[in-house]
């Protein structure tokens, strides 16, 4: 597979254009030379010296054999498919906004019709699970449908409700949105605007947006696509606010796309990134909806005006947790796409006085190692999160009492992991970007791409800040109950805060039992013992100075560290239970487990060397344990060097869908980086507005000189 | 001034725009809320809160009364100018990258055309840097031509070739650019492929292109624009490399804008950012040039073959130092703006359980207030490395000794002040993008655009590993020296270095002698005193590492990590002296030199906390003595807080300028938001694509249910 499938498509326009490019090849010079010559036989090296299985392990990261397979047919399907492909005959980087959320629905279109089509319901699935991995505009906008408009009506509907819509979200008869945020305020939904007043004489609900803050912003799908939304409003009935609801509201007819009598709506236009998705902004005016459409699995109103609020006005949000999930998941695809390609780059690209691998580079290994590891850390912590959030909710049948029990945890730990898997994902893609030199400054080699498009990740779906405060709020409350309610065993749901029992001990230790940090690489007890006694004692540190007289804004960054700290002790705590077992152990192939092993090691002193600082405020560390450990994640990060090229393979991006020619699989890079470039529109010939700009200075003669 | 001077266009087009605005605005809800009132009070109350005199800061930070005038002139100029007005009638993030390469161009003719009519020579040149401000492509294309391409020919050319060349330049006879990086080199330029072989028989040389990856990539004005180039290459004479050396070369006709013969060039295509710069790639293809286009300021080759190279081969790459001197100013001027649109927003925008103004959340002013201090800083630290510089060119004259004897230290900090600066910059971008919530993710907001052309800075111009490298080197070289050769105090020359004389002194401090660091905020020179010795211990475990069996790759991140705190103590000890004289001192009003001192105090513990691990690794600060610079640092950014529009607003950016709604200089920002969007093209109605993909799903009757 090429980076650009250009040659390979029959369409005229693609004949055309390479008829074209093969004109100006035939006046270059594309000979090779040493360092091109020796790319693709350092990639083969460099594939070679994996100490495991990589296909295993590719395996083991795609979630078994089965799935493993399904995805390679899926990308099959999708990169022979003319109305999924991205990259020809046109490139999409050259597409317009228009032009592009065009195509992005002809996607959403065609992957459709393919799920219908086809008899393997699985391979429908994966097909639209790998369109999510190769194209981030589809996965958004097909993603507010599927999940966030979906899971409100699933979560928060009752089983009339649910009936009512289930089928048509499914078979695509409507297009739902999420209208949660507004101008106006987004993280303190207790503020919100928009209003849904009931009008006892119609049996109604009138919806209104009564300021321009109210009006409802972002919101994806909605700026041409949707015919439905879910809105959450502040529920007024008898001119008294009772709490806010979530309600479906039509936006545009099913037939022909007209906006609904009571409803404007405008496209928010230019973004950063994701020029495929619609998001738009709306205004309700005095918009009538009937009373049924209030969502009502919590709450209830009857036809004589009686309101039963929910038992928690949090079940408003729950649907945030899966989102949250749903995010963390979406990191994973997107960075460990960057990783991929800057790994490629890295091992081919010689520079320097001794002409190494810039991939040798300290600086280059020691960032990028470590943010591949963290991709196989997410990846193992939040398939646990989903299973638990999977207890939590029953499949959908979600027992009250259950869920409202563990909701805390499960939230603080949702939150916490989009907020620090967010947050360490701006950063690995900044490494990624500079591990590439200039050449990451290109559109074409994919890494920009992913910039542009990750760039609402850290304050959508939920402020990383504010996430993470919550989470320390709940370790807080959890230091001062000291687990006052036990858990439950029998509903396989574990705390993240189980070693806050344990706060007494952590706070009588004094310093940490380690003379040399590579003991560490072995003993994960040890290092969990140091995370522990950190936390509690920071923990500690800040519920004194609160009881003291700060506030909590006073506190707030040293919360949010805490929290950032707890997510990624749970990180390792979970990776250490599933990785810790021997070698040999079933369900896990021996070399996957190996280096498994060695990747949760090194996330351990990553995460002692990241929050050092948290250890010797607290005069736990030593400045002898702060070098040991640094030289430790050195050393570390230097004896996975040449597993690299695995690691990332395991990740199994073919070349079509990285996008980027200095990543590709065979390490022959330059022609293609080339090739590629001569393929944009414009490339070639004298400037169209020479005769405007240039000419009439460049031709004036130079009064001072004479004429050659 | 507002964001948008849509409304005061004559053009038919925004006419035409207004009038559909107008329309849809009818129909909406654009009633204000009690947030959307507050802001405009809030706003000002933020101004009347400066304890200093907002105007006399902006006179200081644009270099005195007289540029500021000018610079508000220039600004009048360019705001009512449609030539250089990038948002009306239409909004230049909605052009293409044909159109926006074309616009840009467009502004630099009109720009050249104001300059040559204007009588007034310093406000023309105002016109071209006020037009630098206002529009990155404009300024980094300009750029190509005006500094690096001029530079070159004036640093490394002889006086003949200075006078062939210089009338043309300055009169945009002829357009330069700037040919060093390829496609497979570029921060090792002692690799680069392309020869130049002197063909004695024609008195030629032959600058050829013999790989691919020799390809010359990323020059900027060569992919559309540049008649000639200066071009760096491995010169063969007698079949021998005898070292690189610059050429001139033409590349277009300066009637036709074609090609020259045996030069190819092509567009680089699209990119991150700076869509108006046309970047392109060129290959020679045994291109002949006269001897006399080889620079020979420092090297000489005659008729009879007879090579003289440079006394330093360092000197063919002097024109690297006011380059990067130059980004950093770059710098400046992008990230304050950045600055100012976050700080505007965050007093305007209130959210959370107080309703209280999003800056005054801890996690908020602690990241935005140093940022903005930073700017100040770099800014009186670049002025005094460009006076040296000064001293050592003697504005052209180069005296070889002067310059070779100083040109470490110069190269040492220029290298290191671009890199310390554009590390920091986006975490500032980073920074901004966050504090706007979602806000930043609409292009139209400003920063997400500044983010994009930003991403080229932390690798173009030298990358800044390696820089920072290149610094550590000159330390650990100047460690090793003990400063043996002395300075010369008649040039005015000061070296960053001279701390290290002391060096025994310091290896010899055991911890800090600071109980309480609020001593800092008026003790200057404890602060310095932290610096230095911490600078010094960690260089010397670095030298000794070095010396028992590490390799320099295995230290290089520590050792870049000290170039960093290096370059961060100079900009300290230069704002130290700077702003420690007393109130009432001659040359600066005593309320802007009292907030001066503020800044420069944050500064210091500012770099005492993010650099803390590297004196307690040391054993050189206590965790007490850790705890107590946070305490005062997080309390010193809190006593500015209300200090933030009043250092914001003296960047002095009007509201057209930052292209921002939410960022507008009256607080009033919300319904200027929303009539931006609705000013985007295709913004409403019903989707083009809507009955391609939408309505054949939609349409579709759902058997299941009974129609209502």
């Amino acid at each position: 597979m090429t980076g650009i499938p250009l040659n390979e498509s029959k369409d005229p326009r693609a004949q055309a254009a390479i008829a074209r490019i093969e004109q100006i090849k035939s006046q270059l010079n594309l000979s090779s030379s040493p360092m091109s010559r020796q790319a693709p036989k350092d990639m083969a090296e460099e594939r070679a010296a994996a100490e495991f299985n990589i296909e295993e392990l590719a395996k083991f990261w795609a979630g078994g054999e089965k799935r493993y397979n399904l995805v390679q047919k899926a990308n099959e399907i999708i990169r022979n498919d003319p109305e999924l492909v991205v990259q020809s005959p046109r490139n999409f980087l050259e597409f317009t906004r228009d032009e592009m959320r065009e195509f992005t629905m002809g996607q959403i279109f065609r992957v459709i019709q393919i799920m219908k089509a086809t008899d393997d319901k699985e391979l429908g699935y994966e097909v639209g699970h790998a369109t999510n991995v190769y194209s981030e505009s589809f996965s958004m906008r097909f993603f507010v449908h599927d999940s966030l408009f979906r899971n409100v009506v699933n979560m928060l509907g009752n089983q009339e409700q649910q009936d009512r819509y289930n089928d048509d979200i499914s078979n695509f008869r409507i297009f739902g949105c999420f209208a949660m945020t507004e101008l106006g305020h987004s993280s303190a939904l207790r503020d919100i605007e928009t209003t849904a007043t009931y009008d006892f004489a119609t049996d109604e609900f009138i919806i209104d947006s009564p300021t321009i803050t109210s009006t409802k912003w972002w919101i994806g799908m909605a700026g041409q696509t949707a015919t439905h939304t879910v809105v959450i409003a502040q529920t007024v009935i008898d001119g008294k606010k009772v709490g806010l609801n979530w309600f479906v509201v039509q936006l545009r007819s099913k037939y022909t796309g007209e906006l609904e009598p009571c409803v404007q709506i405008g496209d928010i236009g230019q973004k950063v990134g994701h020029a495929g998705v619609d998001n738009g902004w709306i205004q309700f005016r005095q918009k009538r909806i009937p009373r049924s459409d209030m969502l009502a699995k919590w709450v209830s109103l009857d036809r004589q005006g009686n309101y039963v609020p929910a038992p928690n006005p949090a079940v408003m949000y729950a649907t945030l947790i899966p989102e949250r999930l749903s995010l963390v998941t979406v990191t994973t695809q997107m960075i460990s796409q960057a990783l991929t390609i800057a790994t490629r780059y890295g091992v081919v690209r010689r520079q320097g006085s001794k002409d190494q691998q810039i991939m040798d580079y300290q600086s280059h290994y020691v960032k990028i190692i470590p943010g591949i590891a963290f991709m196989y850390m997410v990846q193992s912590t939040s398939s646990a999160l989903n299973e638990q959030f999977e207890v939590l909710t029953g499949g959908g049948a979600m027992d009250p009492i259950v869920y409202l029990n563990h909701m805390g945890d499960m939230h603080a730990m949702s939150a916490s992991l989009k907020g620090l898997a967010g947050w360490y994902a701006t950063d690995i893609l900044e490494t990624c970007r500079r591990s590439c030199g200039g050449h990451a400054y290109s559109s074409y080699n994919g890494i920009g791409h992913i910039i542009g498009d990750w760039g609402v990740m850290t304050t959508g779906g939920g402020d990383n800040v504010v996430l993470l405060q919550q989470c320390a709020r709940y370790l807080l409350y959890r230091l001062e109950q000291k687990l006052e309610f036990d858990e439950y065993p029998d509903l396989k749901f574990k705390s993240s805060t189980l070693y806050i029992k344990d706060a007494k001990r952590y706070l009588e230790n004094k310093t940490w039992p380690c003379n040399d940090a590579t003991d560490c690489l072995k003993d994960f007890a040890l290092v969990q013992e140091a995370m522990n006694t950190i936390l509690v004692k920071r923990l500690y540190s800040i519920q004194q100075a609160l009881k003291n007289g700060s506030t909590v804004n006073d506190m707030l960054l040293e919360s949010v560290r805490v929290a950032e700290l707890h997510c990624a002790a749970f990180i390792y705590s979970v990776c250490a239970e599933k990785f810790g077992k021997p070698i040999g152990a079933p369900g896990i192939e021996p070399s996957v487990l190996a280096i498994m092993k060695k990747l949760t090691a090194l996330w351990g002193v990553h995460v002692l060397h990241t929050y050092g600082d948290q250890g010797f405020k607290e005069g736990y560390f030593t400045p002898e344990q702060i070098n040991s450990i640094e030289k430790t994640y050195l050393e570390t990060c230097k004896s996975l060097r040449k597993q690299v090229i695995g690691l990332t393979d395991a990740f199994g991006f073919p070349d079509f869908v990285l996008k980027a020619p200095i990543a590709k699989y065979d390490g022959d890079i330059y022609q293609t980086y080339l090739e590629t470039l001569l393929a944009a529109p414009g490339s070639t010939g004298v400037a169209p507005y020479h005769a405007k700009y240039i000419k009439p200075l460049t031709e004036q003669e130079n009064p001072n000189l004479v004429k050659k």
